[in-house]
């Protein structure tokens, strides 16, 4: 079975990345983009049957820092 | 309006970064775990009216290396 885990920044932590990607998609004459949240992705390949609250101690224990970022489970 | 896109490397591709995050999940004991395929998830804040083409050629042209990268537009 498959899980896939969102991270992102919490609100209100700068996200110097997301600004820098904002920063050239103007360069690049992309207008109207007013702000840009970069985070990561993780996809997960795990044994029939594990459950969703395996996978949130995964988050916590390994995959978010949970003072900076926030996560988001999908169970697939 | 928002947009979201998914950058995942493309099946084939060797993920270092995967496979540390799923050997990291072994020695913390979790089990069963297969495989891990780590991506990027950027979440666009754009002007009114923007359509998913110019999305994509935001993707094609900076945010995703589409030699080794596919990506995934989702508008909200």
């Amino acid at each position: 079975m498959k899980a896939r885990v969102h991270v992102m920044l919490k609100d209100g932590v700068l996200d110097p990345q997301g600004e820098a990607v904002r920063h050239a998609l103007g360069s690049l004459g992309f207008g109207g983009v007013q702000g840009v949240r970069q985070g990561k992705v993780i996809e997960l390949d795990l044994a029939e049957g594990t459950t969703e609250d395996t996978v949130r101690q995964m988050c916590e224990k390994l995959l978010a820092n949970t003072v900076i970022e926030s996560y988001r489970i999908e169970m697939a």
